[in-house]
């Protein structure tokens, strides 16, 4: 991972039999995109779901774009935000989907962040019982993690991502321009999804991330190579385990401490957005493991001292306002969709880039090392 | 198919790899599902779905036959009928299963007919994008034809099913007795989906049908036996082509026409049940292939009088009421799912016994078909 190959543009093969299929990672994709498509897929009908904030960025475009190539374009735009991750919007999408005509071998399109991507890659997944599926994500975090995968979903009244299938894009365009337009916060949080797959199972991955991470941020070449490099890592993870009855279970890394505080603030993005959520559970997964005498406290001092550097905020304390208890945000992860028959399941780390599944956590130890780090 | 084993239970497996599972066809099975039910699948939360109708008269026995085994049960009670096949009460399943903190080992349980089934098998199918699934049909119809092969879904303001998944149940129990409470004409209705499996591929099973409907009807042993061939067809088929890219769409004959109709008389059951449009509309796919020269007019004559002779409709002037004009008819068939970019794909015969798929049938032979058999 140390030489850095000048390249313009990257493509990501994900190998999964009759589900296979490219991430291409560059500038200009959105652009390109009805070439791109018509390249690779037959239909020629696109229902485009994005939201308020992507929508005027970037929809006209992309419309073109898909136009100029011959494909029938109808949109949709929601709002934006984690509530558009729910049922109401999703009989919306599966109306507009219908609405546009789209039959099996065309597609449902997004255009947009995680939200929009989960979002429409479920409707895609239930009308017609699976249409096929384009992301094209606009953020640093859907572009590195949530595009990549299959997992769609919404969320309900009892958690996040509750309701779901698990339902493959058929392509994948990463615009690198678009990160542009991110905000710092933004980009910040999706790079704490880059640091998780160092963490999982690539050292040499998260040490190149320590010695380039201005140039990522920066916008330099190494941009696109860290979102190669996670787009890969994500791929084989999933490639192993499609459907998370296993090692898939280590991308969850750093995301049980996470989804808690992410519940803990009532997902008000003003205190904490997912990445953040994950960046502080991190550093407690290293913590933790260090507390159970499973890795050395060096490696969560390391880890913590590279994603505070980035920006990233790293302790509970560093979450703005009143946290609950404890014992609440025991409750939270006990309601997290990992849990097995009661026992507790956590991504446990022997060191940086050695993660496993721990399969039979006590639930009175995760307590006891949440109140001892609890702000209050 | 000439001796009739005297038997009082049959099983049917279903091979499907990974998601092979059994169907039991049997008497009792309903106060006999907690041992079945454990003695196969791990998890001890159960969601049992059911609806007005079925809840009082069988939901106290499952329940305790369920409990007796340590499986800890809670239940949501539906309206009968087609409109529970929409999104609101889809929330509202998910929703009662969320809170039964039903786990992906933990299952869902349809205790009802093909409404209850394809609701809560599409439920089953997306709550933490997949939990085990149990099918504890109660009607002829959904023993023998929804019950078999993971089809789940609900009906949107475009049309039947269009929003749905592949869910396959982890066990059906086919509980014979049930059938005693079935009214005459939704015994009927369910008949049609039995004589559809001779008439697919079976001549030899459509002749024993003709000899032993009487027994059929009356609760002999032929019932079970006709109940295990159709699941054994219906499974036939799946395993050869299990999300419908091919010969799985012989299980539509007479279901294009028949859905055409059902909505032409806005799925008013007083006025025409699935079953009965199925049987009016294999009749017209018989007359149509013998019109279009590709099967005998006999073939159309022979079914017509064997549906009659049990008592179903077989013609278009059976269904009471006004029906719309042939063009809109047209218009129903377009839109049903089965179309591939604007081509009509419907399921013709050279015969009893030998459907096949025509991917290119004009429209236009449709129409005209249409009106000569229109009563109006």
């Amino acid at each position: 991972m140390n030489a850095i190959p000048e390249v313009s543009e990257r493509l990501v093969h994900v190998p999964l039999g009759e589900r296979a299929y490219d991430i291409l990672i560059g500038p200009g994709l959105i652009a390109r995109a009805g070439t791109e498509i018509t390249a690779r897929l037959r239909g020629r009908r696109a229902a485009v779901i994005t939201d308020e904030n992507v929508g005027p960025l970037y929809l006209a475009a992309l419309t073109d774009s898909l136009e100029a190539a011959g494909i029938a374009v109808a949109s949709l735009v929601l709002p934006a935000g984690e509530k558009t991750k729910s049922f109401e919007p999703l009989m919306a999408v599966c109306d507009a989907v219908l609405e546009a005509r789209v039959e099996r071998n065309d597609m449902v399109i997004a255009l947009g962040g995680g939200v929009i991507g989960d979002l429409a890659g479920f409707a895609a997944g239930i009308v017609r019982r699976g249409v096929r599926f384009v992301q094209v994500p606009t953020s640093l975090l859907s572009q590195v993690d949530s595009s990549v995968g299959g997992k769609t979903g919404i969320n309900t009244r009892q958690g996040k991502n509750l309701v779901g299938v698990f339902h493959q894009a058929d392509l994948v365009l990463a615009d690198s321009d678009v990160l542009n337009t991110l905000s710092e916060r933004e980009f910040r949080a999706g790079y704490a999804e880059v640091a998780k797959y160092g963490l999982i199972d690539k050292p040499d991955f998260f040490a190149w991330l320590e010695a380039n991470w201005r140039d990522v941020f920066a916008g330099g070449p190494s941009r696109i190579e860290a979102i190669a490099a996670s787009c890969q890592a994500k791929s084989d993870v999933v490639v192993a385990d499609e459907h998370e009855n296993g090692a898939r279970a280590l991308l969850n890394l750093g995301h049980t401490f996470g989804h808690a505080l992410e519940a803990a603030t009532n997902y008000d993005s003003s205190r904490l957005v997912h990445g953040e959520g994950v960046s502080i559970g991190m550093v407690l997964a290293h913590r933790f493991s260090a507390r159970l005498n499973l890795a050395s406290p060096d490696d969560a001092v390391r880890v913590e001292a590279h994603l505070k550097a980035v920006g990233l905020p790293t302790r509970m304390s560093d979450i703005p306002g009143a946290l609950p208890p404890a014992e609440m945000l025991m409750k939270a992860i006990g309601q997290d969709k990992k849990v097995k028959s009661g026992k507790l399941t956590f991504i446990l780390t022997h060191g940086v880039g050695q993660s496993f599944v721990a399969d039979d956590v006590p639930s009175s130890e995760v307590l006891s090392f949440l109140k001892e780090n609890h702000p209050q």
